[in-house]
């Protein structure tokens, strides 16, 4: 650009408003080096926020640079600059003016955030909510002293050494070419180590070529939700009770959820067989949040009504290997790999915040889901992926697991105790399994919404099971969803202490 | 289960191959720790590969035992598990039996792999195509010697050693309660410092809470894509010449694509505002592939046309780090923070592998862009962005992209003076930027297709710019979209003698 160079300023057609040079002072002021940069900054954010409108009429290149006290070529290449960005516009010959492409950001707060969204950073705890279970936020309420929100397992467990040596090994000996685009199907590495444990641990069909890694259920869910609706189908099956967040997931796929019965033996064939579904999700080994397992009937029936729709059973093994009174029932997708989707992920096992996991897909949907997976993210992360390969073939993976099994049936067994000691009466029920249990408190302590306020109250956060589906208590009892891998044995005695005191309490009151 | 105990095996209504348990002795000689565990397995894969079928009879335990030489227990065991699981089913006083459930896995090859998702493992290159350009595969074609395809940095200067010391210290820091489920919108730390970066950097309005950090610029596309579908569009304009991967991402999202045409200024505005698309994908920082900067007259006619249309401009700002004749020229999102989502990643300026990203999105998008984040993968993980805070605030970010800038400007000058010595004639066009070049050889060398076989023949890839959108070159040049950002100055001097040998001789011939 060139300016007229011999206009005093402020000139042009229009006032203008002497404070508005004093903010290029500033620009003046800066260490020699960033002179240039301060300047188009001060001039790019006074345009931005309204101090130079448009139309406006910029001083000489020569005069502004005697103004501040720097070099005219500084003012230039300023000018010259958001010229070419569009703040400035430049007329050869009559000088710089402010442009009328800069529009300012709107500074009122985020419009239409809804409160889930919202509620993701501020901890409430429910947007985050994966793997058929709901993500307690962090303990960040004031009130709450003791957390029994089922969802996350210790973190504190978390093996950071080994997993800082994994980090240490892979970045030393991985190839260039690795750091590149992944294979949206994952790292064959990868592939190849989960397949082999999942055999072995899961006893499931783990062939690599059907084996997809994905960043957790939830993502496993919404893959197989594409899928299934370009197929034509438009409703998914859930169990009741089951997880709530199954509705958000599959509605972003434009699918309708509908709940079907679970009993103490798994998913109820007549309303399946009735609900007219070709897709349904299940947690057969370990059901979400009952606690029961499938029993082999149930197993039975659930892949033969797979055969007869022509359609899939998602089976989301979110806790499969902690099992504390026997050996885990091997998965479902073992009995039949071309009809149930198999998935799981690390966020139990390690760490939710790694955001890891895989999915065992039906040969003939394994184009589909890669393809859809490839869309969503091109795949997971080369590195995180080379890590747990590093993780799992070393055997720490197995270790790990082995640690937190110990832990977690501790912490059972002293939750149980409690509560049975504390709060006569209670009964647990399901299967030694997993990360969280029900339990039925006596109808005296009830109804169920006086008891969790009384608990909330009292510093304690639990969650009703009617929270996760549509069943209601016909006996007035209280039935409760706890987690307790997450907190310690002492935790777990002060919490049920807590609960017992505030409920003695109210059971008088 | 019980078993009957007396009756000899084979027995039950129906002749058995005695073959049948001769698997099972492999069992006996596993280590005796593992003989429970490969007993079962050794069942399990029986009724799996159909050699023991449905209806099949089991000898009683205690038989099993005594022919094994294993406990009696062990095999009671192994027959009560795989009952739970339903590969067998076990009638109380009359035996057990293999059962109906277990179906065999199919064993042929993944039907309907498409060649697309088979060629991302296999290397193909064309499956991963993200961030506006296509994908090199790894060099794995047996001829390629030098391969001159976009789309990758060198991945050999991946700062290994800063990024191992943010990995430390990012584990040896972190509270447990972040690796639990992540913000969807990404780690608060995270946003702020890119939203630092980019303000200094790229001139843009970075306001964290407009910041999503997502897995790419190929998942920020696809985000966009389900934000604008459920607001009702079906179309989105992209750039021609451009990248035709975009048309695959938002197809996934619902949304066809025109291409709209380019000139040396950029978007032509009269096709654009005739073509009735309300969102349009733009590089106007250096457009690909052309390599031309969008002029300050085109970029206020793209901001009036979607204020115009109550639309939306996505800037892929995919290489806007490297600009080698002067200063980047800020971002177009600067001029209007409301119309413009701006999106970039790490992908060209540390590695396409590490998958991480960001969006700046108009307040009114957030809440729906953000909601989308977390059904598609719940936002990424924990641990990688605590890592990349870490890099940008250490200042590693800025020191890493100062070395791949003299290194990227050294390649581009290499090859720019390697082509016009050796092809006489051939010019290079676009700004002195990013990571690739255009150039026009001259028509004797042609035609295109003949070019790039005799090249492929020599062991040099390269792409037409035809491949990247609809235009024809009339003037019976040889237009190339050359990447060389990823090859030594040696390999570019090698791989532009050979083109010139392999055309030079083709044109004599």
């Amino acid at each position: 650009m060139t300016s007229s160079g011999t206009t005093s300023h402020p000139a042009g057609g229009r006032p203008e408003p002497s404070a508005a040079w004093e903010l290029l002072v500033s620009a003046a002021d800066a260490p020699v080096r960033g002179r240039g940069r301060a300047l188009q900054e001060a001039l790019r954010d006074a345009v931005r926020a309204g101090r130079l409108t448009a139309g406006t009429r910029l001083p000489s290149s020569r005069e502004l640079a005697v103004d501040l006290g720097v070099s005219r070529g500084l003012v230039t290449e300023a000018y010259e600059q958001l010229t070419a960005e569009g703040y400035l516009r430049s007329d050869r010959g009559s000088g710089t003016w402010v442009g009328e492409t800069a529009r300012a950001a709107t500074g009122r707060a985020v419009r239409g955030l809804a409160p889930r969204a919202a509620g993701a950073a501020g901890g409430t705890g429910a947007a985050g909510a994966p793997d058929g279970i709901r993500v307690p936020g962090p303990v960040g309420a004031p009130a709450v002293q003791v957390d029994f929100r089922p969802g996350t397992p210790d973190l504190a467990l978390f093996p950071r050494a080994a997993w800082a040596a994994a980090q240490r090994s892979v970045l030393a000996s991985l190839p260039h070419r690795a750091l590149g685009y992944p294979d949206p199907r994952g790292l064959p590495e990868l592939r190849s180590a989960l397949a082999g444990m999942l055999a072995r641990r899961r006893g499931v069909v783990a062939d690599p070529e059907r084996l997809v890694v994905c960043s957790g259920v939830a993502q496993a869910s919404t893959l197989l939700g594409f899928v299934a609706r370009a197929r034509g189908m438009r409703t998914v099956g859930i169990e009741d009770p089951g997880s709530p967040e199954h509705g958000r997931l599959f509605a972003s796929t434009g699918l309708d959820t509908r709940w079907l019965p679970v009993d103490e033996e798994g998913l109820l064939p007549g309303p399946l067989a009735a609900s007219g579904v070709r897709v349904v999700v299940t947690t057969p080994s370990h059901q979400f949040p009952t606690g029961i397992a499938y029993s082999a009937g149930r197993r039975a029936a659930l892949l033969d009504w797979a055969r007869a729709v022509d359609g899939y059973v998602l089976e989301d093994d979110y806790d499969g290997d902690f099992r504390y009174d026997r050996a885990p029932v091997g998965a479902l997708q073992g009995l039949d790999p071309e009809r149930v989707v198999y998935t799981g992920s690390v966020s139990k096992s390690l760490a939710p915040g790694l955001r890891l996991g895989w999915m065992l897909v039906p040969r003939e949907l394994v184009a589909e889901v890669v393809e859809r997976k490839r869309t969503m993210d091109l795949g997971n992360p080369a590195l995180d992926q080379a890590l747990l390969t590093e993780f799992v073939t070393r055997g720490a993976y197995d270790r790990h697991l082995r640690r937190c099994r110990r832990a977690y049936q501790e912490r059972r067994d002293a939750l149980v105790a409690a509560l049975t000691e504390a709060l006569p009466g209670t009964t647990v029920s399901g299967i030694a399994a997993g990360l969280h249990i029900i339990a039925r408190v006596e109808p005296r302590y009830g109804p169920t919404e006086r008891f969790v306020e009384r608990a909330a109250s009292a510093g304690v956060a639990v969650r009703p099971l009617e929270e996760f589906g549509t069943s209601r208590p016909a006996d007035g009892a209280v039935r409760l969803v706890l987690g307790y891998a997450h907190l310690k044995p002492s935790a777990i005695a002060r919490g049920v202490r807590l609960l017992a005191d505030a409920c003695g309490r109210g059971g008088e009151g």
